[in-house]
């Protein structure tokens, strides 16, 4: 029962109370906004104000799946698992509150490996210098032994009740929008699996898998993938102002997203190729079928007049919805050979 | 992207949307109270009444942790894993809101096989039926394949503001209960791990572990391993009355939640093992470590004058809380041999 915690990190052969006390540790002046309680209790307790309600959405990342434990850094893994659960809070424009993690770890995981910090510890430091610079203080969660490592983030944001930003309010004649620069995840990731397909398959002394050796000039190029940014402060600007009429993220691809707006919408759309914002050494086929961007898809109406840029982040017309009719496709690509039907490409799970 | 689901349940080679879909069918009518917005966007939206606060609290359970495909049925695991989440919020006093699900699955667990339901429909079926008796609509999650079964529930409940039991506020001299009957779960699962191990090892045909098979004498004693019965109405029930001075429920089992307590509200405290309330055939030992009863255990002023059962349930005085002293242990047993330390040894991961 007793903690034999050293200062600071987890020691090795310590229980889930050593990391359970080293996250509350390391979080314990983070709770303010909405969080009126956090780890330690049955439940954190979390009090919109009033007027507001609470946006929730969990995501789950699992190793092999989501990531990659001989290519991605401890600390990338934490960044992206939050990443993708504030982006969803972006794609609302709601402000984050809280965010929770439950966390399955192999043992190998937990442990220090000669002075140096262990897996878990760097994990947390990816996700709590996210979750500090969105300042969401990380309020609760749970924690196992697993065979696999797993990772499921809980992030809780308000929104001024009626005003959050959906799916489904695109109508024809609105024009589509889309934050930053689209395929730069995808061609991150095709980078990395380049750089990690050189390395010659050891076993390092903790028993983990090796890390890819990243020269200092790949780490523009993996920015993208490694470090996504969520566009927070973009989604609440555009839900102070209510000009978006219909938004979400870009996890899955802007090819599979546009086509869940437009079925959450009734709607159809055009995008034209010109247009689309390409991310430096991105392909076409990246920025329409890549994913975890987590850019901002946005609708506006004709009349909205949007600014270049957003909070720092340029913003690009790339194309129009348009009703929906039978015989036309819902999503058309616009090309300097014409018109195509775009077909959902993205990541879909189980297909 | 079009989904070929049949009329009902998850037919084979369907990917992530027609299990989305299912779910968001088996669920579409069961929003209500504070769920503003389920399944189908980024976030849900959950609005809490004027004056009350949101708990919010998550349990991770992963297939040889905390349940076996070869064990439990998918039903029970289902019912489990919401339980877990349910029970945290009855702890608190907290009227369910919504529930999220992150579940991470093996595909031959989403298929069906010969025209009998997938794994997933039955975990499903479990799952939903405790979710509708205690009208908590599933209002969103993730899903993802992978190699292990992973399940990450999250509940979301309502309190009034300030009003919240938690596990810091028992003082010296308030008694100690307990709702219920204890080592029940226990005791129930070393009958499954009993009538498991008759089993001859052997592949299904569906390439799925065969389940022991269960005869009807047993399912009394297993029931409350199997299908635990989360304390909602009674929290709500001391939330109300303001009569609970600390809750908590036992998940991790009676030694180590009551360490829990005393170490959150800084005082100490004495049980006396003549009074627990032992389930039929639960040992004193499973009644005192064994984890996963889901009871509810609170502390009250000794003015106070709590009923012998809440809301159906018994209630039982099993000790009191003492001030916290150097040189005495911080939970005492007393028996019949007289007073002895009780050591937390209930379940802890990692360790």
């Amino acid at each position: 029962m007793r903690s034999k915690k050293t200062d600071s990190g987890i020691a090795a052969g310590q229980g889930e109370l050593a990391i359970l006390h080293e996250i509350r540790r390391r979080t314990a002046r983070a709770a303010h906004g909405g969080l009126r309680l956090g780890i330690g209790d049955d439940c954190a307790l979390v009090a919109p104000r009033p007027g507001e309600e609470l946006a929730v959405t969990t995501d789950l990342s699992i190793a092999g799946r989501h990531f990659r434990l001989d290519w991605h850094a401890p600390e990338a893994v934490g960044h992206r698992a939050l990443a993708r659960g504030l982006s969803d809070l972006a794609a609302m424009g709601a402000r984050p509150v809280a965010a929770f993690l439950s966390l399955g770890l192999p043992r190998p995981l937990t442990l220090r490996h000669g002075g140096k910090p262990a897996w878990v510890d760097r994990f947390l430091d990816g996700l709590l210098a996210l979750a500090a610079a969105h300042k969401t203080p990380l309020a609760g969660g749970d924690l196992a032994e697993s065979p696999l490592a797993v990772a499921d983030i809980v992030l809780v944001g308000a929104v001024p009740r009626g005003r959050a930003l959906l799916r489904s309010g695109a109508r024809a004649g609105h024009q589509l929008y889309v934050t930053g620069v689209l395929g730069g995840a995808a061609a991150g990731l095709a980078c990395l699996a380049e750089l990690a397909g050189r390395l010659k398959p050891s076993q390092t002394q903790s028993g983990l898998p090796p890390l890819p050796h990243i020269p200092k000039k790949f780490e523009a190029i993996l920015a993208p993938h490694l470090y996504p940014q969520p566009r927070i402060a973009q989604g609440l600007w555009l839900q102070r102002r209510g000009l978006a009429s219909a938004a979400l993220d870009l996890s899955d691809g802007l090819s599979t997203d546009l086509a869940h707006l437009c079925q959450e919408s009734g709607v159809a759309a055009e995008v034209n190729s010109a247009a689309l914002p390409l991310h430096p050494g991105a392909t076409l086929d990246q920025a329409l079928h890549g994913g975890e961007d987590y850019e901002l898809l946005f609708t506006s109406a004709a009349t909205a007049r949007i600014p270049r840029s957003i909070a720092g982040a340029p913003v690009t017309r790339i194309g129009r919805i348009l009703k929906l009719r039978s015989g036309r496709p819902q999503i058309t690509l616009l090309t300097p050979q014409g018109p195509q039907p775009l077909q959902p490409h993205g990541w879909e799970h189980f297909s």
